[in-house]
């Protein structure tokens, strides 16, 4: 007999060689039907794996991540399979699962495939997992993998098979199907009801571009084809709001080859929005009782080496700035920390003065590769909303609270009201990773779970996950499409007020060493702005939307009439435009509807006549004939409804 | 006879060989008793120099730059003697007239002076003024000139004759004082009546740190003891005034030598002023039209490239960044309008859509070397408040009015009322200088004559001095000392529109280039402030400046009220502090006073009593015992009165 732990600490003693299914059996049969895989000992297992020794079992479903990856894995199987049997003489190389759906890596040959190729081979690998084939896992010598191989020609499996570290190498039988494979699988290919092709694209062998390129197909696959509908539609939807496009139509963003990749440059109306943004957190932080500073975006090397950031990331980075005439290095600023270090030490503080809180809304430059970068989610240049708080130790525990209390603020008032907080600990078993005394981590860590248990947040906890500086929070957005994001972030650290040797009096009149909490609500303003645009599809809260309304006279018999509107308008504070066009009424509406513009006001005869306007409602609601007085009340309540002051 | 005509194109006929002193002796006998220097068709001339051609002569007096130049050079060659004679055996080298004074740079061999040394050196140059010696223009051969040096071991007089080209070389006799000496001198040393030492410093023969480090000392003279004093006393209250005392006693900001000199770090009250500047212009400029924007602080080598500006400042710049692992360059930006013209470029504009303005305020960074740096004055990296209107030819005299507008509205609004503008304009005999078709140049020299005379500017035209890209508009500023500088400046450009291929579709359906103009009112952030600094002494206008009242209780037991008070001036919106300390009120009101607070609100007993506030404004005025409804009616009417909106 041997004991298996379960997820809440029960222990069933079973029979050496049940296996997890059995488990699942043994506590109940609707967990047996949907167990799809399972981890025994912090390794994936198959629901069919027998377990022969003591240990933690946890079993997953579809519902659960580990589940999805071995669904999405198996499936990779089949579609390699289908692959196989429409292509001969391909030859298989890698098939993953990733955060959404799998691929997998071919050489094609001569030949190649299209996206018009798809149906074709969803339907053979449909063909496929109908026929309900187990999965079986078996080891194999690695002579008989390498002859294996060798005999169909594959030099790909072959050269990983060399590189294998001795030990067990197993392969996967399903059907007629066999491949190379570490294992974690479904039970049955017969649970796979929907598989849909995503895209083909070239990827070079190992990532190396000197190697042959190979043609990778994207998948992904699903036990119902509702959810399969679904997820299409969900697809239509995020490539709808795919912050790039909008920013394109919404005339916010662009980039120039000229200028560089990665370096978004803000037009107007972006920057309008960042502006309004920017207003909006100075005026809490200010309430808050942060100070405004402005640094420069370089800094001498001698900076960053203090700072230990040289150390780490210089040779990754932007490479140093040489003068002309003298002996200097300067880099790019990445951060902003060690200014505001310097800022600190150029005063003599006592603990009367502490907190002391310093926030600039500061542009940092990191270097990425072109290939990585993407829209305003992955830049070369961004404005971090950042802020360094000094603090001494006991303070901390109120500190954190008040910054969690503005991060809040900022989510509710931009309209984020799903997100969950990940508080990242020490590992406890490697404490040399960390610097700083365990009693500062033990109180900073506490004031961090404190503060996130008092502020009522949905939080974990993630062991080993905190910096090596200090624990943190992060806060976790769900977007309006169930996606998920790492927006604000609070750190803290013992780490630079040690290395820039930051000290204040303290009451008994002694030199004392300050934390430093670092902390940014929105993240950046370029991957805030992307995430607010792929939230709202554009359609952003009223009170931040760069134009609130837009006047369309009828005809240009009312135009003098229409700027009449306008000029009160503005005179309410209500960002408005006019279009003048000589267009009819219902081209402008729905142009005004594709720049996402709340109100559209129409004004003709009647309106001219009893000096009212007609309102219309991005989406199409007829909010009917008012005067302009009333609509502004409208405006005002409808933004006093999300913007709360601080 | 020769033909002498004077500046106001009067021609005089005098027998060859007449002296300037002559010719002005021939005007009026009070401006012969006046006249210190002349110039002869460009060249610089003594008063007692024979005219022997035909030419145009300008006569001199104390009251011009020249004559003042000529002045300082001449007390420069009796504070020479005067060296002499103190210190035999030192060896001259030069001794030019400067901007305020004029300095001598010598080898005092083992020996040196400091400045306990200067009252003697002063007494003697002034008895040897006093002697009343004319000054002597001879000219000597090269061969003469090198063994008189040679003689007396003076290798830097040497070295020079040696470096001079052939040529006439003039010796300067004076008393028994003879100086190696190109001319430039007034008549006689009797009208020296005040010469003041100011300083010594190090400075390296010929600027070259290889040499040897010769003695510089600093000096100023004046034909009236009255004057002296008078610019002693400027020369104090400058000293009170500088900007960098001032920026540390008001802790605005800092610099820091890990970050770098010549980067400044804005501490939180230097931040605030900024931001509340940023506010103020953007207000201004947004009724004004124009759009702001935001760009990367750096862009691609090719960037500049296309201006043109690598070509021509690449070399002396802060060296380009390179990437790990990509073979791009990057340069830190040195100013914005390439990046504008890249905005400008992203979307096709008519001529119904300008002129476009874009306008940022713009960090950019500008390699100096560490000599050169000072203060906000001259620093590496500096945030412009820039714009670029992108119009039609058509559009450029009401733009350029606007601007002007604009920068009056500006200046006003800072409390600079003493301002002439300089309008720079072609050579027009070095046409080939200049890019763009003539017919452009003269429209867009006229637009900016016109603009100036029409908007009643006080202004003088400058011939040749245009940007090669363009005529401009430059503000000079006086400040509260009297001293002059450069702010804000208008400039038009043919020269990017083209590099970067601007274009616009006009009526005509055909593609048309824009005109730019470049302009910034403030000029810089750091400079500006600087100024303004300098100009007000810290004492701010009271919409600018950082904290305009504090509030001070007379003892602990009116902490209450005072917090009240100061929760009621925060309700008002203004700017206020509470001193809380241990201290006595007047202890209180002095530091008050260093900070430049505007006014002291004191509080205790019977103002509690009464419900009131006691103030005293900056400087010691009080306005006696008033409630804060009445202090903000006061405080607003005071800032209505210089902050008028645009």
């Amino acid at each position: 007999m041997i004991k298996i732990t379960l997820p809440d600490g029960a222990v069933k003693e079973v029979e050496k060689g049940t296996t997890p299914f059995s488990v699942a059996q043994s506590i109940s049969e609707g967990l047996a039907r949907n167990v799809i895989s399972a981890k025994f000992n912090d390794t994936t297992v198959e629901t069919t794996t027998p377990l022969t020794t003591d240990g933690s079992l946890t079993l997953y479903t579809w519902n659960d991540d580990e589940g999805k990856k071995a669904f999405w894995h198996s499936t990779s199987h089949v579609v390699a399979q289908a692959l196989e049997e429409l292509y001969p003489g391909i030859k298989l190389t890698i098939g993953p699962a990733i955060e959404n759906g799998f691929y997998y890596d071919v050489d094609f040959g001569e030949q190649g495939i299209s996206e018009k190729d798809f149906p074709s081979i969803e339907k053979k690998a449909l063909e496929i997992a109908r026929g309900k084939h187990d999965y079986h896992m078996r080891s194999v010598s690695k002579q008989e993998a390498l002859s294996y191989y060798k005999e169909q020609g594959n030099e790909y499996k072959v050269e990983l098979i060399e590189n294998l570290e001795d030990g067990t190498i197993t392969f996967c039988d399903h059907s007629t199907f066999t491949d190379l494979c570490r294992g974690g699988h479904i039970p049955n290919t017969g649970i796979i009801k929907a598989i849909k092709l995503l895209s083909v694209a070239g990827a070079y062998w190992r990532g190396d571009e000197k190697n042959t390129q190979l043609t990778r197909v994207y998948g992904i696959s699903f036990p119902k084809q509702k959810e399969l509908t679904e997820y299409l539609q969900l697809l239509e939807e995020a490539k709808k709001r795919d912050h790039r496009k909008l920013g394109k139509e919404l005339e916010l963003f662009t980039f120039s080859q000229k200028v560089g990749q990665g370096l978004p440059l803000w037009l107007p109306n972006g920057a309008a929005l960042r502006e309004r943004l920017e207003q909006f957190l100075k005026k809490a932080q200010k309430k808050a009782g942060y100070e405004m500073v402005v640094t420069p975006h370089i800094g001498q090397k001698e900076l960053y080496v203090t700072s230990g950031h040289y150390a780490k990331y210089g040779e990754d980075s932007f490479q140093p700035i040489r003068t002309p005439k003298e002996d200097e290095e300067f880099l790019l600023k990445p951060m902003n920390c060690p200014h505001h270090c310097e800022i600190y030490n150029s005063h003599p503080f006592s603990y009367k003065d502490l907190p002391k809180r310093y926030a600039e809304f500061g542009t940092v430059y990191r270097y990425e590769q072109s290939g990585e970068l993407h829209g305003l989610t992955r830049v070369r240049g961004f404005t971090q909303d950042d802020a360094h708080i000094f603090c001494t130790t006991e303070q901390l525990n109120d500190e954190f609270k008040n910054v969690i209390d503005l991060t809040l603020y900022v989510l509710n008032s931009l309209g984020f009201d799903n997100f969950t907080a990940q508080v990242s600990v020490r590992d406890l078993e490697n404490p040399d990773k960390y610097i700083g005394n365990t009693d500062d981590w033990e109180k900073a860590e506490q004031a961090i779970i404190n503060a996130a248990e008092e502020k009522g947040l949905n939080y974990v906890i993630e062991s080993g996950e905190a910096a090596f500086y200090g624990p943190k929070l992060d806060f976790m957005i769900k977007d309006a499409l169930g996606r998920n994001w790492q927006l604000g972030t609070i750190q803290v650290d013992y780490n630079l007020p040690k290395r820039f040797d930051l000290t204040y009096k303290g009451s008994d009149n002694e030199m004392h060493r300050p934390v430093m909490i670092h902390r940014a609500p929105f993240g950046s303003m370029e991957r805030f702005v992307a995430l607010l645009l792929e939230h709202t599809g554009g359609n952003f809260p009223l009170w931040l939307i760069p134009i609130q309304a837009i006047v369309l006279p009828v005809s240009e018999k009312h135009e003098k009439y229409a700027e009449k509107v306008l000029n009160s308008l503005e005179n309410h504070e209500i960002r408005a435009l006019i279009d003048k066009r000589n267009e009819t009424v219902g081209k402008k509406i729905r142009e005004a509807e594709l720049k996402k513009i709340p109100f559209m006001i129409i004004v003709g005869e009647q309106e001219e006549e009893s000096a009212t306007i007609s309102v219309r409602r991005h989406g199409g609601e007829d909010l009917g004939s008012l005067n302009v007085d009333a609509f502004s009340d409208l405006v005002t309540t409808e933004i006093n409804s999300t913007l709360k002051s601080f």
